[in-house]
Order: structure tokens, then C-alpha cells, then sequence
């Protein structure tokens, strides 16, 4: 097969006809995302390639770091020319890595560039895309609608005003942009910044938080207005599953001994995480909000490079150490309540896997099909066999059926093409069952399935009909 | 291929001819399974396919609960065929699971059913398999006569009378239908209801067992009574990999402190169970019996369903933060007294295949080949690509030709067929090893190896060899 | 395809054309290996195939006890025939293992018996080996230039005088053979015989080593004396990977207590530890060689064989339970200090292959591409699914075209053949995916990644431009 062409991923005849008749027809979810609302708003131009794909993507630094490429022409002060042909030359390296797909599909899909990017095309390519860039027809809400995007899930913080998605929604812009509820900052009551964060809280709600019970109605009131211009899905990123069931007095003295910056115990710190998330959960479930749990990043390992670019630079890593099991306990006690929201769990170490599939099992219910899932292959699973691995797991142990699966995760306008990754991959496997025998031949049957996987069942599941197309 | 027929999960002819030629042909040894003796022996019918599927099958159940249905309809009140639509309705959403393939095998084995189980052909099937089961021709025994069902080895309690294998031994039914012993809960101290099992221990023995030396004799004379009645094979289900090696004298006040009624520390629980463990196994050594570990579940972690419907009901999960390395000095403290019997270890957690692998190879020795097994995939493990992982693993680090094969692992008499899924995955995997170049290509003898696999290490490994056909 | 054939292992077109034209050209580094150099130099005789193959080889060891083979026949005094042919029937069993692929390959490439080796034939293969040993065309030189060896790295002790690979590289042998550095038993401060060591190293340096501070200051000059001899690489075997941060005071402490024959806590062992390995690799640092990092192995869990026969003698396992995520405080330490080497990292547990991909990315650098690796799949992982795993993975999170490829890790000659094996296996990945239209189809680009991998990488990252062919 030709290099990324028409049935790129998929090598038999169901899948292509899974993909092209049902999954590609679909509009975009992209239910978790970190772009920006304003950038949307005011449909951000891009100079150039360089500030399109290396402004802001880590995935593509660590991609250059690999390739012992100096900082400089990182994120540096190299001029994007120079970035660019460093990145291209890394790229050479980087068969079989996902960012080597990305990129091809991204080149073909908005800027028709078919070729193969490498130091030799670096000129070439630069050329091609500076040309579109120059054209004006390639701003951000030009891939959007390029990419037929319904509906974008931004990441924000209780805090936030939420100005763009305000002005966006009064717009009615056709892509609803809707925000999520991350609310990181309150829990992690072990990370610097705790105190300035609780006050600009505080100046969100205009009263003062002097007590656990007080940062608890204040995010409640944050999750009502969030929930107003239509959030329906929080997100919570946690080192690893917490767990330590601390009553509300107990919490609310650690949470004033931290106010008070005095040091905690690791129990201390674990009983308010737990707290506080198992308050943000039972709040999730009576506004009918999505619980999304990230869990087992390592981050910020490298002081030097911390120390020099800040977080979310491409330094993190999986914590393959920290615990999981832990998840039983947690999801036990929202459900002995009555308040286990609708959860989405992904896991930074592709081990967990199966446990995963096992665990969401335990606490179905009959809120939604498939009111517990397994994430969608996160970050460094975010990957073909990544992919794989995630969808026969949840096939093996949950519905594949009501899978409710892709999201972008990105920081990046011109990622929307990872949907289009997701569903070759989704096509090709479902389609290589049913070319097996291992499935009947029944295209309408299977399509079906592959349209909700892409769509529907997203649409369905985080409250969308009605909302977006 | 079309779906399910002839050469189902056969993709080569090489595949084809082992399964076909040599693995099919060959009896079932299900020798760890937990079908009731009482059932085989009175031949039990079936009113209609909701009773032989839904009755007690929580893989069932946990598709069900997936797709969102109320538990009415699973466990409740509602009625045989509103169940039955219930489950064919979530079956449709089963791609890639092996209940898909479970289900489809049985309806095609046992009621020459060929199509599509869905919501619209639930009333088809119900209608031709209540025919069957209405003919009075596929009872109990039909079934396992149909199957080829050489040998049955239940899961018992030390105190079971084994009043229904003794049945049918002395008929001598042509399945021999052995006993497996199980004596969890004189293991498990700290489970709710230890007390009462001792005194039903006591019971079955004719003594009180007022101290742990006691209990090792009761359980050492029931061990004599089960090998009168062919018993081959223990069952133990382990929570993690115990190793807190404790003095008998020890144990003993900890099994006192229990009989108290006192709280006991982790550590006394642990100390406790290694000890009496290690005392079981010794004894299994003694009689030649296998002995199966089976670890890392994490049982009952939904409290809510729990309480209304009880232990194994669909609600366990895996344990991956449970420990694993500990089973190298429990299987030294054994070897170091030359007491190791023959051991079969099954993880729940398929990150451990490649631990279990290595593990098997450093306790070797001459009583049998292949004394130390890496269990067939097991539960959650126990679909098409858990299969493959275990193969593959246990060939690339121990021998494949010597292993013992599949089991059920079933409370239904209908899964027969998944030897026949298994037997087929084995046959696919050799054979395209062979088709591909990477084993000589010489068909009698890697038929024979699938037939070792299937039948034959089984026969010898469990000692049935005379007894059996 | 025939087995063994000349397309062995490769199923397309391109992944033929990118062995045969561009992987199987090259020489071979085997820069990890534990042969030994005074073999070199004397050119060693084999008597016959048994104490070629049998002579210390765990791995075969391995596969005898896994068939229930006595060990008479396998460490122990029965004849050399009798040892092969026990062998020979053992390796029937053990289709799908590495081994089988292995011992064909080794027939075939050195003795040109192109049969199966099967109890039946061992007659055959033992008088064709014997032949050819007998011929004296089959010596230790022999097989090194038969295989295209330009790079030896031999695997030895800080108080090694390495007196043989000075001859060999004063005679100026063709291969460079050059000593790596494993400081093991100084470091293992909790293992029987570190007292004596202490003294061996003393007798070593021809000093008293009553400090910490002394052993470092001889551990140094013997890394100087290993520089001069071309020594490139260390490579520390680590039950786990060792995290507490102690001071050179507190570590001091520890070291006197051990040689006063004083019980240790495991705090004080890990501390030891910790200090003196970061020691080491700031001075790997110093001379550009670079660290090894092998971990989570668990040594001589079986008691009793290890008290027969020792250690490396096919008991060890994989511990599942290790700690892993201390690798990243341990590298941040010596990145902090601008002090990290050049680093492989190593895991037996294949789990942490994701998390390894992820931790090299954290801490890459610009003295050379790929400063950090992810090794080569490692002993238990040595074979066809554990390299597939560790190449897609390692293409997945890092840069594939970086890396350094191979090594045998083997204590016998006859294994280059090991090198064939990898690289046919990576040009099938690399192929496939041209092939598959997931990589361009461009033989030229995919063929020198695959040359560079086989051979220019490693080539460059132990600085051996100049110094071999």
C-alpha cells in the first residue's frame, strides 16, 4: 500500500467500507481538549508552521530532545526557520512514532502536501505551508470547520470567567465550545501555590475561604455557572488514586494548617485529596456532569529543565509505581451514597488495562449504557498500538458497542486529524474481525457500531443531543 | 472467512489440519470447573435458554450490567423471555468479546443454531432452543456426552459430604466426575463467617477443633476421604501471594485469638494463612495431588451489590497493586523441605505472565514434566487475545509441548466449547508459526503437540491414566 | 515459507530487501556480552556440542529442567552424548521458544546442518558437529570472524587485572575486544563476601580501603586502568533501582559497620548504595563511557540449587514487585549535579517498557543523539514478542532510528547469531510498515535506519569511530 494514502490503516475490504461509509461521515467530539476559547473567538492566525506545530506541543520537543537537538531550536530563541528544519531532521528518526503519522496527516489534510517531510523537503514544505498560512484561509476557525467539528471540550479552571465560551455561545457559533471543570488547583493541597490559588478562588466568588466547607460552596457555585454555558464533564489529573477516607472536620484542619503553611503529612495531604475530589464527584452526579480521572503521571522529574521551562514541557512520565487499586474504594463510597456520577477513567500506564476494564464493570449502572468507561488511549498511549491495546481490552471486558471514543487531549488547533487516526484504527480492527469470521460480514450492523464509537455515543453520553448537530 | 464456521480462528491450512486432524478429535478434561455433581448425577433439565444462560452466569450478567440494564432483568423478577431479549439486545454490543463467540459456539454445538443472536432474532432463538430443551434431549448428561467430557473436576469444601460424586463413581458413569478441594474458608481468618466454617469443619470430621493442629488434621483427613473419590487436584484463592512465614506455635494463638472473637493484625492474618497454606500443600505433595493457586482478585469491592446479591455475582475485579514476588519464597520454604508438589499458578493480572514464566522455571523437577505450570488464561483472561498472551509467554519461557491445557473455570454445563475456542487458538497460533517458517512444517508432530496440549499432559500430569478413557 | 529459510523471519518484500541489502552487511558490536577474553586470546577448543552448548548455558538449562530432566544429565556427570540427547528432546517441547530459533540458527550458520534437532536426530547432529569441531576450522577466532564481529564488550570486575584483553590488543586482534566495568560487589554491601572483596579491590589498588572515600578513589583508578584498554561502558545489576539520597558521611557510616561485620538497616543498604552508584556514573560521566542499568531481577530464590550449583545458574526470575520510578530521582540527581552519562536502561520485568519509554525522554541531552536509551530486550525478554514489544514501544516514545540496537548478553561464542535474529526481526517491523503504507516504501531511508541500528549507532555512542573497522 502507498504510503498514507486513501486506505491508510486499513488493509481489508470491511474496514474500508466501515470507515469510509460510516466513521469518516461523522462530525468531531472532541470532549477533551487544552485549546484556547479565545483563540477561537478571536480565530487566531498562525505566522508560520513553526508557531502552528512548535509553539506549544511537547509531544513534538520531546521528539526533538530524542535527536540530542539543542534547546535553542526548541523553545528557544532559534528562528522558526531553523526550529522547523531541526524538527524536520528529528522526524527522519521517528518511524513508527505517532507524531511521524501526525504530521503527514496533517500536512495532506490542510495544506495538500503529499510528499514525505525531511531535512531534504524542510525548504519545500515551509514553502507550501507559509503559502496557506499567507492565504488567510487556514485561521483556527477555518480548521475547525474544515475538520467538521461539533463540539470542543476545553480545559478550565474553576476560577476562570469563562469569557470566550460566553461570547462564542452568545455568537452561536456553530462548533458549541463548551468548558470542563478542572478543579486541580483546590486539591492539590500539596503543590506550591496552594494559598494564591485559594484566594483567587475566593476572588471568583467574592467571599473569603477561610474553611474547607467555604472552598466547597464556592466550587459548587463555579460548577453552576460552568454548568450554564453547558460544561458537562470535569476533569481531575491525579498522581494516583487517593484514598484515604478522612472525615469533613479532619479535612478542614488539614486545609487550615496548610493555609496556615504549615507542613503536612502524606495522610494529610491524601485524607483532603480524597475529601474534597469525593465532594466534587457527588456534585458532578447532580448536575448529570461527566467525572474524568487522569491518573499515574509522574511529573515534572527533571528539576533542571522544570527550573527553566516550567510545567507541562515535556518532561513528564509514567509513575508505573503508583497505586490503582485504590480506584475500588474511592468509586465504593460515591456509589454506597448514591452519587456516583457518570466516570470516565484513564490510566498513564497501559498495565492498568485490564484492571481498568475489570473495575468499570463493577459499578455500571443503569444512568447511561456505559455510565462507567475506560478512557480513550491517553497521552503516551495515544499511539497505534496504544489504540489497539485500549479497544480489544475494553472489547474483552466491557461493550466495545458503547465506547464513547476519541478525544484530542491537545494543545494544538490542527490535532483534529487524531479523530481521523482513532477511526482508521477503530475500522481496521473491527473490520479485520469480521474479514476473519470472527464477526458476521454484516457492514450495516458493524458500521453502525463504528458511527457511534465516533459520534453518537459521546453525543449521547455527555448530554449533547439537541445542543450540537 | 464467514463468521463461525468450520475454520473459525483457523487462518492457514497448516492451523487447520492440527485442529482438525488432531486437537478436535481429542476428549475434554475439564479439571477445574464448578458445576454442581449433584446436577450431573439427577441429569437436570432445563426449562429454556434464560435458565441454562442467565441462572448463574455472572460473565453474563456483567454484559448486561454494561449495557446499562436494569438489574430486573439479570438477577430480578422479571420474566425468562424479557431477560433473554435483554441480553441478546446487549450481546449486539459485545464485538470482540468473548461472550460474542461463547454464546454463538453454543447455540451452533448444542442447538444447530447458525445465525445472528440480536434483539430482533431473540425470539427465533428462543423459540428453537426452547424446542431442544423441550425434546428432553440435551440434559445434563447429554451435554457432557455430546461434549466428549472424559473428566470433571469439581471445586468442593473439605467438609462437602461428596455425596454426589460417591453417586456417581459407584454407577460408574463413563465421565469420571472427580472432586477438587477448596479449603479457602479455613484459610481465610479474616473473613466474616470463619468461626461457623471451623464448627461445620467440625462437624464433617466428628471432633472439635480447638486448636490449629486440629484443624490440620481435619483437614488432612478430609484430604484422604477426597483422593478415595479420584480427587487429583486443590483450589486455593488467594487474595495476594501470602509470605509472612510464622512458627506453628504462632499460628496457633492466632487462630485461638480468632475463635475469640478477637481483631487480628494484618501481619497475625498473613502469618496465619502462610502457615496453614504451607501445611495444605505439604499434604498435596504427600498425595500426589496438584496443587492450583489462584491470586490477585480483588472480590466484592461494590459494597451496595454486595449486600443484595452476595459473593460471585459479577462484581470482582484485579488486583494489579497486589504482590506477586512473595510466591518465590513460599515456593522455596516447600521445595526447601521437599515437600513442593506439582503447582499450577493463575494470576488475574496478565502483567504477571512474564513474572509467572520465569517463576515456573526455577522450581522444576523430575516428578513430572512441566511439575510447575503457567495456569491457562484465567477469568478476565480468558478470550482470544489473553489466550495468545499466555501461549506466547509460556513458550517463550518455559515449554509449550509439556503444557496441561485449558479448563473452564465454569458454573455452566453449556461452555464445554470453550476447550473447542481454545483448542482452535492453540492450533492458530502453532500453525502460523509453522505457515510463517518458524517451525519445520511438519504436521505429525506439532499435531501431536496440540494434541498433548489438549488431552494428553492433562491425563498424566493429573494421574488419570487408567482411569479415564 | 520453508523453516529457516533465507527470508526467515521476513514476510514482505521491503523487509527482505532491508536485511538482505542493508542489516545482514554490517559488523557486529556485541558491546554486552559476559565471553571471556583469555578464550580469545588462546582461541579455545570445543571436544564437542555438548560443551559448547551445555557447558554454561543457563538457558538451556532452563528448557531440560522444564521438561523433568535430572539434573545428572544436565550440570551433573553423565556422558556428553547422553547430555545432548536430553537436550535434544527437551528442545522438541519448545516450539515458539527463542531457543528453538537459536540452536537451528547456530546449526545452520556454523556446522551447516540445515535438519531439525529432535531426539531422533541427535545422533546426526552430534557426529556433523563433532566433525567439524574435530577439524579444528570451528575455534573461538573461527566463530568470531565467521560473524563479522568488529566489537567485543566483555563484562569485568573493578579488581580484574584484564590482563588478556591487553594481549589481545597488544597482539593487535582484528575484533577490539574491549573490558566494560561492573562494580557489582562493591556495591552490594548487603551480599555475602563484601568483606572480602573489599580486600580484593585493596589487593587491587595496593591500598587499605578503610573508608568509603578510599574505595571510591581505587574505583576510580580502575576506571582509568579499564579506559586505558578501551573500556567504554560499565553496567550495574540493581535488585531494584535504589533511591536514598544519603551523604557521603552517613554512607561512610554504613561502610564501616559492614566491615565491621555490624547488621545493616535496609535504609543504611539503600543509602550505600544509592551513594556510591551515583558516584560511579558521575564518573562515567567524566570519562563520556556509558551506564547500564539492569534491574528487577530476582537472584537464587530456589535455596537449594543455589546451594548446589551457585549463582547464574538458570534460577533467577523476574520480580514484579521492584520499585521502578526511583530511576527518575536517581537520573535528576546526577542531571542536577550536570553529571548524568550517557544511560541504557535495562528492565527484566517487560511492564516497565512504556514507563522506561517515557523516563529516557525526560532526561535526553545533546552530547549524543539518543543520549538515553531503552535496551535491547533483555534476557528473559530476549526473543521474538519481547523484541517486537520493546521496538514498537520504543518507536512509539522515543526516536526507533536512535537506537543502539543488540547485544547478545551471552555467555557462549556460538550466539552471534542472536544479532541475525534481532535484525531480521527488526527489518520485518520497519518492512511491515512500508509495506502496510504506514511508512513511506522508500528502501533507501528505511535501509540505512536499519544499518544504522544494526551497527553505525552503537558505533558511535561507544566512541569507537577510529578505533574498529
Amino acid at each position: 500500500m502507498k504510503f498514507l494514502d486513501d486506505n491508510f490503516l486499513l488493509r481489508n475490504e470491511i474496514s474500508r467500507s466501515l470507515f469510509h461509509n460510516w466513521a469518516k461521515k461523522m462530525p468531531i467530539i472532541d470532549y477533551h481538549c487544552h485549546v484556547s476559547a479565545e483563540e477561537i473567538y478571536k480565530n487566531r492566525e498562525f505566522k508560520n508552521i513553526t508557531e502552528a506545530w512548535l509553539g506549544g506541543d511537547h509531544y513534538k520537543w520531546r521528539i526533538m530532545r530524542s535527536n540530542g537537538i539543542d534547546e535553542k531550536y526548541i523553545t528557544g530563541d532559534a528562528d522558526d526557520y531553523a526550529k522547523f528544519e531541526a524538527f524536520a531532521e528529528s522526524l527522519e528518526k521517528a518511524i513508527g512514532n505517532p507524531m511521524y503519522h501526525w504530521c503527514h496527516l496533517e500536512l495532506k489534510t490542510y495544506f495538500g502536501y503529499e510528499g514525505v517531510l525531511s531535512k531534504k523537503t524542510a525548504k519545500e514544505v515551509w514553502d507550501k505551508t507559509s503559502e496557506v498560512f499567507a492565504s488567510g484561509k487556514l485561521r483556527v476557525r477555518d480548521i475547525i470547520k474544515m475538520s467538521n467539528v461539533a463540539f470542543i471540550g476545553t480545559t478550565d479552571d474553576p476560577a476562570d470567567t469563562l469569557e470566550w465560551h460566553k461570547k462564542l455561545q452568545d455568537e452561536k457559533y456553530e462548533t458549541l465550545v463548551a468548558p470542563s471543570y478542572r478543579p486541580d488547583k483546590a486539591v492539590n493541597i500539596d503543590k506550591v501555590g496552594f494559598i494564591e490559588y485559594i484566594e483567587k478562588l475566593s476572588g471568583a466568588v467574592g467571599y473569603k475561604l477561610t474553611s474547607l466547607e467555604l472552598v466547597k460552596k464556592a466550587l459548587a457555585e463555579r460548577m453552576d455557572y460552568f454548568d450554564a454555558l453547558n460544561c458537562s464533564a470535569s476533569d481531575h489529573g491525579l498522581d494516583c488514586a487517593v484514598w484515604n477516607d478522612m472525615s469533613d472536620e479532619e479535612a478542614d484542619k488539614v486545609f487550615k494548617k496548610a493555609l496556615n503553611g504549615e507542613a503536612l503529612t502524606p495522610a494529610e495531604v491524601e485524607g483532603y485529596k480524597t475529601n474534597l475530589v469525593l465532594f466534587c464527584a457527588e456534585q458532578y452526579a447532580r448536575l448529570g456532569w461527566v467525572f474524568q480521572i487522569h491518573y499515574k503521571a509522574l511529573r515534572n522529574p527533571n528539576a533542571v529543565m522544570f527550573e527553566r521551562l516550567g510545567a507541562d514541557t515535556g518532561y513528564d512520565i509514567i509513575n508505573p509505581d503508583a497505586p490503582s487499586a485504590q480506584l475500588a474504594p474511592f468509586l465504593n463510597a460515591l456509589n454506597v451514597k448514591g452519587v456516583l456520577p457518570k466516570t470516565v477513567i484513564y490510566s498513564l500506564d497501559p498495565s492498568d488495562n485490564a484492571f481498568i476494564g475489570t473495575l468499570i464493570g463493577a459499578f455500571q449502572g443503569t444512568e447511561a449504557r456505559g455510565k462507567l468507561q475506560h478512557g480513550s488511549a491517553w497521552w503516551f498511549n495515544d499511539n497505534k498500538q496504544g489504540m489497539i491495546d485500549q479497544i480489544v481490552n475494553l472489547a474483552n471486558l466491557s461493550l466495545l458497542g458503547n465506547f464513547i471514543g476519541m478525544l484530542t487531549d491537545s494543545r494544538s488547533f490542527l490535532s483534529y486529524t487524531r479523530h481521523e487516526y482513532f477511526r482508521r484504527i477503530l475500522c481496521e480492527v473491527i473490520g479485520n474481525w469480521a474479514s476473519d469470521g470472527e464477526l458476521p460480514a454484516d457492514v450495516d450492523y458493524l458500521g453502525q457500531i463504528a458511527a457511534d464509537i465516533s459520534f453518537n455515543n459521546a453525543k449521547r453520553y455527555f448530554g449533547l443531543e439537541g445542543k450540537i448537530r
